[in-house]
């Protein structure tokens, strides 16, 4: 038994979404509701800590992390057990290994400050190095995860307050980090100064707070979108107060990750103030001008592609026709005939519609191409339903380097750009031509030329690390084994 | 804790969908491909008959049947375990009661004729007066199921011959009823004479046999379709040898399903040599002819108006646009905010992308409306989201009345066409417009002017019982409790 | 990984207990502590019906059963939902094959006299002939066991009340059958003419009846013990109303199973006016009279041997010591390292006490020895813990033949007593010396001669069936396969 | 729903028990086999740590812990999965809150001396002054039980070598300390210089090492017991060598746990070279030296106070019978019919058998009385038997004092003891008489005068601690909500 989702999709994973909600009775519940609606950046854990009265008088956090799902983290009981007006709370998709209850954010600890929580969506650039100096001043690391490392820094800063030990030590850690940090019951939201992930900061109809990482999050509670967090910034926000921008991290080259637009976020979503779905759909306007077709039929690889599809087939005058049919089911466990895996794959997941295709010639518009091995199976698939050519366009430049930035991506020896020009991936993916949108099509679809973290097409690094080997990323000392039998037989 | 599916969505539900696969060592996990992709005719049970050596000489029917979607009930070890060359299988949406054991299919009993199981995809209109009579000749019932029937009446009647047997009893019948039947190893594909269901036979690359509710099956395990099972036909496939086909049942007024093609089946199927997918497509494009209206861009309710949506734009020269985004994790328990249900439950499911509304006139597609509520969830949303106009288009006519088919719809008095007309429904959905499409047009889209079952529409049902209440429905001396502990906290 | 159980106790196991609570608001719940008291007598499925008022205003019977411990089946909520004044349960050893949903009971159906419910202690031996019968004239059979059939002969009895055909139907069975019977709301408590299978009534404190196999389950609940159901009776009870004696069944040889004082009953019940605790110790000191033995110490393998051991120390003055202790925790899963099974299995379920055993000559009193294989372990486990002498005394006589009523015992050829004389057994265990209780010294100790079953020690059988193969107890039409997946990773 | 364990229970709790193999390629297997084998020491969770070669060419520690019994938490994979030739292994009894994967042990961490594990039985009484003080240089805590403490403290200690470090860790840390460490592939068994709780030796039968908190773990896997680890020694093993005893810990008084004799220990352990069984008959022999009864009859409160009943019948020459039956399947969650608990509770865990004990003279013989509740319902149980006169005779003084160093009591304000003399507890009771066993008769019993911590019945501490608030015990600025849904269902 394997994991299809595994198996057949080789699209790269967001790794985390963060929520915090601040004043408000139902905090938990809004935490959880706004890490629902953010499911799709993290499918593997989930967890909230609240501050709230402890039994001994002082401010307390209390903590619920659990695998799985969010429904299946999360019930009546937990939310209301958890209590508190300010709640912090993530979702995952664990990069390496298998997902643990160790692994599982928000990290929650007690330092001489009280204590403090903190989400973390990115991924730190320097940990291997700030591990290591930690542990020479005595620190132990209990998870593998890179978000430890910042709870230590706060920790092992000597300065008079919780705000300077935090300010000092996000001025040490470098890479991607939206971060939301709980202390006591006060809600700090920091975005490291390149900008790489969203952070988006929302208000409640009951006059309280929200930040997320996407919009989405505010949408599901009648939260109303406010700003964004700026890079760099350091958004203060206590029960009962107005937010207060603290002093600012010192400034970087901007350096927002463009295939937030392209593929990870959630299409209805507005990040830094730009629609996500527009951007999509002008992606699909840029890449028909740039590769033209001629065509009967425009189709998508469903669902992420649908919105350039859209577009490119608008541009061109083109019908937009359902080829592709996607099994919405797909992403539990599923058995496989043995061997059978390579044929079977794609076909669980997608099914071609014969009557849409059969006897065209299509354009098959995808949002990008990291693998190949998905196209390559919807290519064939297309062709056994009688298309006569498949023209594949790809709202995004060839994807050939790694993420440093908080993405999950395969080796990059298997990519399908890697040592091939685009004529010989369009000979690899065995289709009649290639279009890939340029990077400037792309820049000209979400409206801004500059200030775009683009390493994964261009391989040009915002910061000064380079590459990031696995035992860089993770703790070497420890490792955490499959999951405990009581979850072997629990679905996702 | 509520289901949201249950909370939130007011579309009718298909009852079951029905597999067999004969010929073929592999034919436990391809009869289990064959229930995979057809998951969305049933998600609360699923089970699999296989007939195999038993260990006294003689064909024995292996029995695996449970709760929750497909993947859930089968792993590696429990289709090992089947084994067998010949195998029904069946998937359910249980229509009253909790889901239950008892109550999963296939049926499966051991009769003088040897073990005999039935999978059934429809509704018997005469079940309540079958039961009765069979218990005056000593039938005992130990289900709630109307298929239960089916087998007692086989086991009744007092032939020389299992298949004269079974044609007896499938005369005795009448309603709706798709069937696979195991005797021993031999599987006949029965469909009934007014062709309410359909049934499809498909050829396996091996050249063993293949039938199913829907050509999805056979598209995920590289079966070709061959034909539909004809109305009244009563097919037999042993392993190893061709189909034949037996004296047919009685000839009787041809009724297949419209809504079929309007909701129940994927849009990648073929139903009786139709294209369910051009079929939705032509929908759209008669529902402008019908209902054109002047606006800035067409929306659907994903995904399943996705079609009609695409063809009333494309008739119009209008832009389809993704106005509306489904949450794809929606379907599993998912805690609500006390009382606040009715506003969160459309948002759970669909969120609107006020970058592709605001400011706009929109067409607004959907496939039909039953109950209205979530129409008017999406209407407030899209209003709210800065829509200026909203023309909302039906690809449907209204639904007026049951279904005694296989259909699981709510109370009659809850439709929103209910007491109604065109105008007051407009009124009571607070749209600008509103266009259902006609029964002709429907039948146009199609293709086919008769031989047509649009009772839910006009009310003509093509059967003599006009009414079945749920003591009719389900046997009413017992009744299954609340799932087992054990259940209690798996998923969806 | 293997059930330890299963693994190392060579033990006969019970079949099932049964409970019914007549005329008690609490009914379901008193039915389940009763069942709990009895969990000894079965621990893979237990189950409950209620007889409650349905929604259409008849009599309706409410299922509930399930796989595991009586605490794992129900909860406060399936209780509650069971409702009913009037309950019968019963708990469930499965004989072969794995437990499955389908082989619980109660056995519940809907015939024409309406709803009816069985749950049944004990084994039909004439079950096979019964079923082809039946077949022959209509009836299928849905489930495995021999219970089932009771239901079909009821119902296929063309007589005017159910009371006759019940009677008639009881006529007909051959063996072992303590049943309890709900029809409506009126119960019935059987017993075959035989009395293999004890049966007991006692009395609730609110006035309301109660039935069970032993009487422990009336001490749970404050009920106190009225007296025996005789061999022969039907007793009928509705709520409000005193018991009634029906006509009985015709009369049969008494043949009471002894093996329930000898092991299967819980020390502390009464069985047919006998205490079994106080028959335990009289074996033991039986057993001394008949072999006595020059020791140190007596010690008994914990826990059923106890009483018997302290009868044989006290008749003799030997002083009692606890030489083996038992692991309470066994009986779950349990991970074997590979092929040491068995030097492990005995060791995990018992331990040798050094300081109670080392330089003694013991005497080790057990119940009974089936293969031997515990017995086998337990002796190399003494003498590595430095027992000089090892004395082995069994409180029955050798146990050389199957059992027909409702005990299931491994083949016949694997026990220590098949072509073995006692001298030979001895030389198989290894011990110095080897005493069995002698029949007559068993029927001493239980204080009555006649009216035994004791055809596992004399081959003796009082029914005119000798032999029962696995395919005249089974139904090898149908098997059920593995768990659902959902099942695998809970305990028990 | 109620642990019916905690609910009628009224016996101290044991928190822990430890276990570690070195030197056996089923190293991780064995460590199972001694956790399993002593799961009466904690049934909450469960826990192996190994050392194995990582990815990156250095030794990793694998991790895998759980929440449940023994065998609910590892299955053949997991222990495969962890691999090493030494492992160290951890089973708990949660003293506050919910058990929670947060506070599972061993605990487990990288430091700059490379991978820590540390599992602990006992407790510190100076937890809360160091956690201050280490807080103060920078520590985090991530969970809320001591343990971690003395990883921090280790971390924090400057010097050259990791054996330095935790010498110098070892000697600040004070209270009750029983541990096994492994650092990189070494361990190291430590225990406190009091000796409060134990810590064994014993060897594999292919040379390798054991240590555990009991001599049954070494039973199970035919280890020999070699010796006890001594108070204040630190004994490092590595793979391959001998063991080494480093430098001792600082001594202190000698304050063994008398306790583990009475009530904690398996009766077929040896603590510190004596037989727990034989202490405990002499016990009884003892109580009756000191408290003898005129009585027909010596019962015991099953199973625990078997051994001191024997005794006690034994020396004063009386028949000892089973009076009180227990119900092995206890411990489960059960159901209670509401109100009504304390009239349940204890006839669920046991039944007096009527037959043993009416019209009879009773001594009723316990190892201990907490807080009494389940002496009252026995003596009602055994008056409603029958039973005439009832004579309490416990085999240990009275408990009166909260016991600091790992054992888990009810509040002292609940103690059948706490403001009453002997006879007014035989009054509180109601039974005939009442004795308990002096402390001088204790030690007698247990063959040594000096030596013991018996704070729990004297008040004298042997540490300068006396009192530990619950915010002294736990870290109050964390806390861990309820169970995951996913574990809600699963037994024990």
């Amino acid at each position: 038994m394997t994991s299809l989702q595994a198996a057949v999709d080789d699209r790269p994973r967001e790794e985390c979404g963060v929520c915090a909600v601040v004043g408000h009775d139902d905090a938990a519940t809004l935490c959880y509701l706004g890490l629902y609606a953010q499911q799709h950046r993290g499918q593997e854990t989930a967890g909230i800590v609240s501050a709230r009265l402890g039994d001994h008088g002082g401010i307390q956090h209390r903590v619920h992390r659990g695998l799985g799902l969010v429904p299946d983290v999360f019930d009546q009981q937990t939310l209301a057990d958890l209590g508190g007006r300010v709640c912090i709370g993530h979702v995952r998709y664990s990069t390496t290994g298998a997902p643990n209850p160790q692994n599982t954010q928000p990290i929650a600890a007690s330092l001489r400050f009280g204590p403090v929580a903190v989400a973390h969506n990115g991924n730190l650039t320097n940990a291997h190095l700030l591990r290591a100096s930690l542990k020479s001043q005595g620190a132990i690391f209990g998870t593998t995860i890179d978000t430890e490392v910042i709870v230590h820094l706060i920790s092992h800063v000597m300065t008079a307050t919780f705000e300077e030990a935090m300010h000092e030590a996000l001025q040490s850690i470098e890479g991607a980090f939206s971060l939301v940090i709980l202390h006591n019951d006060t809600m700090y939201a920091v975005r490291d100064a390149h900008g790489f992930r969203p952070l988006e900061l929302g208000r409640l109809p009951n006059g309280g707070w929200m930040v997320a990482s996407e919009t989405v999050a505010f949408d599901l509670v009648d939260a109303k979108p406010v700003r964004s967090i700026a890079p760099g910034e350091i958004l203060r926000i206590r029960p009962g107060a107005e937010p207060e921008t603290l002093k600012p991290l010192p400034a970087r080259e901007r350096a927002q990750c463009i295939f937030e637009y392209v593929y990870f976020s959630r299409p209805d979503s507005v990040i830094d103030g730009v629609a996500v779905q527009a951007v999509r759909r002008r992606m699909g306007e840029e890449l028909f001008r740039e590769h033209p077709a001629e065509a009967d039929a425009v189709i998508c690889v469903p669902d992420s592609a649908m919105s350039p599809a859209l577009g490119y087939a608008h541009a061109g005058s083109l019908p937009f026709v359902m080829g592709l049919v996607r099994n919405h089911y797909v992403g539990r466990t599923f058995i496989e005939p043995t061997q059978r895996i390579r044929d079977f794959g794609a076909k669980v997941k997608y099914n071609a519609t014969r009557s849409a295709v059969a006897g065209k010639r299509l354009v098959v518009v995808d949002d990008s191409i990291v693998r190949g091995t998905t196209a390559q199976k919807i290519v064939r698939m297309l062709r056994d339903a009688g298309a006569t050519e498949i023209h594949f366009r790809i709202a995004s430049p060839p994807w050939r380097h790694s993420c440093l930035y908080g993405i999950d991506t395969p080796d990059p020896r298997t990519f399908a750009a890697t040592g091939r020009d685009v004529e010989q991936i369009r000979a690899h993916l065995e289709v009649d031509s290639l279009g890939y949108l340029s990077p400037d099509g792309l820049k000209r679809a979400v409206g801004r030329q500059e200030g775009w973290c683009m390493a994964c097409f261009t391989g040009r690094y915002p910061t000064s690390e380079r590459r990031l080997t696995k035992e860089m990323l993770e703790d070497q000392d420890l490792s955490f084994g499959p999951l405990p039998k009581q979850f072997t037989s629990i679905g996702s």
